[in-house]
């Protein structure tokens, strides 16, 4: 993506710890520069301040600035084009994200521990659910079993249960599908072309990342800041690339757990419908309260049009094995929705359907017991890593099911390699980023029993003491997310 | 497409039947050429015989074809273009297929007579298969429920039946989906990129073109001969199109019927191979043959590499509404399409899987019931035409669920829009075909019930009567098809 980073945001971001690390100035710059590109705090293809603007934002000489920029030229971590300015870069056209290695689900062998999922076991009323669901199953199976957009009774649930949370919905606004992620699938096969731009958040879901590489569109990464979502940096990027799309998490953020403020939420959709992006909403997490405030409204309450398509799924409140997921969007575009999905795998099963259908109508009586479960998983998590890692910060989560750990230095794919080489398996930071490294940042679910997570984070902790981190500096004084 | 038409394969296509139309030969022999165009006997878009050699082999005067190319140039059914000779069009630009409406599953009111969907009804056992489902289910609650490649139960059943049917096949060699359709969406995921050719039958399964569509590949259609495939027209277009896949139903093609001699499999594996295209084989109704000769072997016994991937489903053998398929392919293949799935639904349901897996052991003993069933109302169904409307002809199926009417006259769009206005919804012959126009064509699916098939061909045949053909020709003489 094409962003760009001014001289008071980058002085502010290098602070002064870089000055005392070599008493001649240009190479401890150009040391903090390539730290900070490489563990992720920089962007990858981020336009920098031209030398004398941030000469003057850090009180040095031009020359020093220079000879900096300089420095990285000849190392690969700078790019300068006549005219164009310099570019932050990788050396060897490395491309961020090189790291990745997503989980194949189900590719993780019996005796490994996985800490690549984040998604719980299945609750209680499951069984009960689906034996209630085999007594309706007889008045579907005299039909054909067709039905792209799913079946009356599921659509009528969901839409009730919109309503409840504040977001008035018609069942002709709900198209049943296979998870969430199914449905952002769905909706770029609608509204993508191979080339078209997706606004996403830099870290954000990898299958929204990869879901977007599958339909040949091009991320446009809008980085987090310590705390959340930038409004400001997402509605210069949404002006200046104008996207098809745009995706976030504003409910409990996957991979970092921020809940986006209700003024920000406005200003988003505000930004999307004066460009015709159309937003997608994940709300998967978004019945996945544990404490702390209450959530605001749901994004779709902040607007009139069509601007704002709502996925969700039943796979964290209730089971990732149902493959049961719904999209709220305009009565149009769930037609227009469910003629994408005709071609591609018709319609959602019946009896899956119908045992979705109990779950969510039951689902205020089920979710109490599943909120205190992942509340005890996330506290033995946090005090896993006080105890074995104590310099590993992350921002205490409020609902979801991750959190996302700074490890203060550049080792997260190396520490996963370890890590699956000792049976533990664990996905970079890299994998949740389009334009930065993620090296510094690791993501731990809170979904395994408290033992295994005491278990592994021990483990985690003796595998990182160990490394050399990949930009060979000294740890940051200065934390990207604030301590627990 | 690039096809053409030899003078004498044309000079047998027109017969002599226009010769007696006209005492001046040539707007006789337009009209002709004209009506096989708009019924879909010659492709458009096919380049046909110069003047000179189709005057030879129709043994009139270069003068009288010479003419009669004039009148169709100028008539716009033909393009001619310096040097690379005659081209069938349709005038105005409208394009083949046009008329190409395919119901949406789950569109039609209940109150219509649905011919559109050849799905049958649920067997009987699908109750007893879920509850020991259910009881099954406990085994699986524990983990996370994903595991894009499927249950290892479900694959090895599936492996199973393909050993059975004479294809051995490994449970890592099985991927389960969503159906046989899902099945090459994935495929298309997989190994297509836009612009990519995919070879196709003419006519075929209209969801394979809009599949195709969808994946912004192009169509390379190959006509069915009255008597079936024409592995030289094969041979000639994988040849010289070096498509990227090939797609066909080789047992029991829908919409024809027709089942692939093993002699005509071997040579287009072979001719696949050859040209590095992946062979598509949707088995989706190979387990209904419902009388005549046994089937020759599976099209995947015919070869020893990667070059074919056979795709089946549930659907038919029980129910569409489980929405579960398989994909049978090198298992280096599979692990490829379970990580393209992965990004898009992530897996199938665990509970429909369970299902799925008993009644794949049980098909043994189901289908006699089910292929009793589907003769039965297969012969209601050619019983009520031959009634009803004696002129149509088809060729009688040994299997699957369609036949593919001959209705002798070019009026099967507007058959279909005025049966929509009766309440009956049918698909007319132009959604089966990516080459012609396929007016002169109607599939009838026979899985309603006995008294609905009767009902709905009176009905049918009595609003076909009234209707004018698009081409306001004579009915042609000469049937593309045998009679039943």
């Amino acid at each position: 993506m094409a962003s760009s980073v001014s001289a008071s945001t980058l002085a502010g971001r290098l602070g002064d710890g870089w000055r005392g690390r070599d008493p001649v100035l240009a190479p401890a710059l150009a040391h903090e520069l390539r730290a900070q590109v490489i563990d992720g705090r920089l962007p990858v293809r981020a336009r920098l301040p031209s030398e004398r603007s941030l000469a003057a934002a850090l009180g040095v000489s031009r020359g020093t600035v220079g000879r900096a920029y300089d420095e990285l030229t000849r190392t690969g971590f700078l790019r300068r084009t006549q005219g164009a300015g310099s570019w932050t870069a990788l050396p060897d056209g490395a491309r961020p994200g090189v790291g990745l290695r997503v989980t194949l689900p189900g590719g993780v062998a019996p005796d490994v521990v996985n800490l690549s999922v984040a998604a719980p076991p299945a609750p209680e009323g499951l069984a009960a659910a689906a034996a209630r669901a085999l007594d309706e199953l007889p008045r579907h199976t005299a039909g054909m079993g067709y039905g792209a957009a799913g079946i009356d009774d599921l659509r009528q649930a969901v839409a009730e249960r919109f309503s409840a949370r504040g977001l008035p919905t018609r069942p002709g606004q709900v198209m049943v599908c296979g998870g969430a992620q199914h449905g952002l699938h769905l909706v770029l096969g609608l509204l993508c072309k191979p080339g078209d731009r997706v606004l996403v958040d830099d870290p954000g879901y990898p299958r929204t990342l990869t879901a977007i590489a599958a339909a040949r569109c091009r991320p446009v990464a809008v980085p987090l800041t310590p705390d959340g979502w930038d409004a400001d940096a997402w509605e210069h990027a949404i002006r200046h690339t104008r996207p098809a799309l745009a995706v976030t998490v504003a409910d409990f953020h996957n991979p970092t757990g921020r809940t986006m403020p209700a003024e920000t939420r406005a200003r988003i959709v505000a930004a999307c419908a004066r460009a015709g992006t159309t937003l997608v909403i994940d709300e998967t997490n978004a019945e996945l309260r544990l404490d702390g405030p209450p959530l605001p409204p749901p994004v779709a309450t902040f607007e009139r049009g069509p601007t704002v398509i709502t996925v969700g799924s039943l796979s964290k409140a209730s089971w990732g094995g149902l493959r049961v997921g719904w999209v709220r969007a305009s009565g149009r575009a769930v037609g227009e929705l469910a003629a994408v999905r005709a071609d591609q795998d018709a319609a959602s099963p019946i009896l899956e359907q119908l045992v979705a259908t109990q779950l969510v109508r039951d689902l205020d009586a089920a979710l109490p017991a599943r909120h205190r479960l992942l509340a005890q998983r996330r506290d033995a998590l946090i005090g896993a890593v006080a105890r074995h890692a104590p310099h590993w910060t992350a921002r205490m989560p409020h609902g979801g099911l991750c959190t996302w750990w700074d490890l203060g230095r550049a080792v997260s794919s190396s520490l996963c390699e370890a890590a699956l080489g000792a049976g533990i398996h664990v996905t970079p930071g890299s994998a949740f980023t389009a334009g930065t490294t993620g090296e510094r940042f690791l993501r731990l679910p809170y979904v395994l029993a408290e033992d295994e997570l005491e278990d592994a984070v021990a483990r985690l902790a003796a595998l990182e003491e160990g490394l050399v981190p990949i930009d060979a500096a000294r740890p940051s004084r200065r934390a990207a997310l604030d301590a627990v």
